[in-house]
């Protein structure tokens, strides 16, 4: 592994620092203490957006016609791609050299891919020390997006400012929000690919189910709105009921009860990358003892976890 | 919640008794411990086979007429369906009553639907006890079906004897296994919907990709079938297969060394659920006071982190 970036380096957005402090964090949990450390007291500026709904819903074209949105009301913006499926390589919308890095046309835009498998210590994890880091590399907007599959995906998108859900039309007549368990997750509803036929029978059933939902936080009114990312419509719309969620937040006091949820999941996640780090530990026999204990029947797997745990 | 059953229905493969063990199993992580320790001594002779792959494969349709096959061949099954989009409901090719509970039409099938969102203490964790419930109540088969997004998702496939990796054509130029990582924890490769233009292309594609890689086990060569689910063409072959994989594990002394991951995956599991319930226990306020401090500033998360295992 290289030498880690100065903090200077990303406290001033220069895209290579930002770049390895991300690598650094997803690929060594415990390293680099003191300067991850730093970066958690610089953040707490950017308003981070979860955007998230099941596979074939669009999803990073909308959130690259988001990113080209905020831009033009001259705000930067950091993308976390969680979605094994997005299409972040040759040929999108914001260029080529975004795999890793900054927009090949616009250093105002970072993206970083991630995979979902392999960061060491969870996805969620490594998601949320990359939104840190981009946070205090001074974005004004920090985008994660996910597949709502997985329950680590949902966490992190819901581990958000806000949250949206992306549903598209003619996928049979269930609404996949409810299937994915992700209906009551959104602060803001997209219905996506609106040219579609279906649109308008799908935006009245999900009018129809928020009509008996209830939002994470009373006093703001989930909204619903119609995009064609492809085309570019509705993006201005969607973008300026983000900010008015954002303003909300802050107006409110709400913002305070989400910064506790997100520092509630991001210890969580921690926790449980270092119980797994000791259990790993090559001192630790008594994990390889329960294991063929639990294999061979001699014990049950519950008393096996509460020897491993005791021994912790 | 109700009384659970007995221990005796349990074994006898009574489906009531098995669907109620399952449920509090799911509901419960730390309770019916003496029932659920019962259980685990009478498993370890089912065959275990994990089924994944990105939605809209045809894995349910897959996964039905493959119970048919084995039950043709006078095998009892248990499926365990955690793939949101799978549906296991009315119009299925195994009959209507099958969301929870035995097949209408044959009770040598049992079929047992889980949600990937709820499951108090985790996914994998509920998966694998209902995997036990259904070994320990004599089904020869049990099959876990889950969509290969999340990476719980594929730990349970891939905490199996045998796991199946279903690809479908004409989705990209991709192998979508390859972009889901789930490619390397294929025991036998099935390209479904054959029928689809694509299909020959993704075949020899596969093949390819299994030139080049190598097997979780060494000695066993990864396979790989052509199917068409829906018009039930390439069951009886996958259904050979799997008998051959499992032939193979017990002759080659394999065996033991997947009952020991699985094992190592379960105890993993209970391990993280108990850790998760310390932290949520309502003595332990240091949990509450670290999140604060993370939100606030005053600390960074890994230091708070090591806090709260410091005082589990």
């Amino acid at each position: 592994l290289s030498r880690p970036p100065s903090l200077d380096d990303i406290l001033n957005g220069v895209p290579a620092a930002v770049g390895r402090a991300i690598s650094l964090a997803e690929r060594d949990v415990w390293g680099n203490r003191e300067l991850l450390a730093a970066i958690h007291q610089h953040t707490g500026r950017a308003h981070v957006i979860g955007v998230t709904g099941i596979p074939g819903g669009g999803k990073s074209t909308l959130v690259q016609r988001l990113a080209l949105e905020f831009r033009r009301r001259d705000l930067t913006v950091g993308i976390v791609a969680i979605d094994p499926s997005s299409p972040y390589s040759g040929g999108s919308i914001l260029g080529d050299r975004i795999r890793m890095g900054e927009s090949a046309s616009d250093p105002g835009v970072f993206i970083r891919s991630m995979a979902t498998h392999g960061a060491s210590g969870g996805l969620a994890r490594a998601a949320m020390d990359a939104v840190s880091v981009l946070d205090a590399a001074g974005k004004d907007i920090v985008i994660i997006e996910t597949v709502g599959v997985g329950q680590d995906e949902v966490d992190v998108a819901a581990g958000s400012h806000t949250t949206v859900v992306v549903s598209v039309p003619g996928t049979g007549d269930d609404i996949q929000a409810i299937k994915a368990g992700i209906l009551e997750i959104a602060d803001i509803h997209v219905v996506n690919k609106s040219d579609l036929p279906g649109s308008r029978h799908l935006m009245a059933q999900l009018r129809d189910m928020l009509r008996m939902g209830s939002s994470r936080n009373s006093g703001w009114e989930v909204r619903l709105v119609a995009c064609s990312a492809k085309d570019d419509e509705g993006i201005g719309a969607l973008c300026d009921l983000l900010r008015e969620h954002r303003e909300w937040l802050e107006a409110s006091g709400a913002l305070q009860a989400r910064e506790k949820d997100m520092a509630a999941g991001r210890l969580n996640a921690l926790v449980h990358a270092l119980v797994s780090r000791r259990i790993a530990a090559p001192d630790v026999d008594i994990v390889e003892r329960m294991v063929t204990d639990v294999a061979e029947r001699r014990t049950d797997p519950r008393t096996a976890a509460e020897t491993v745990v005791g021994a912790l």
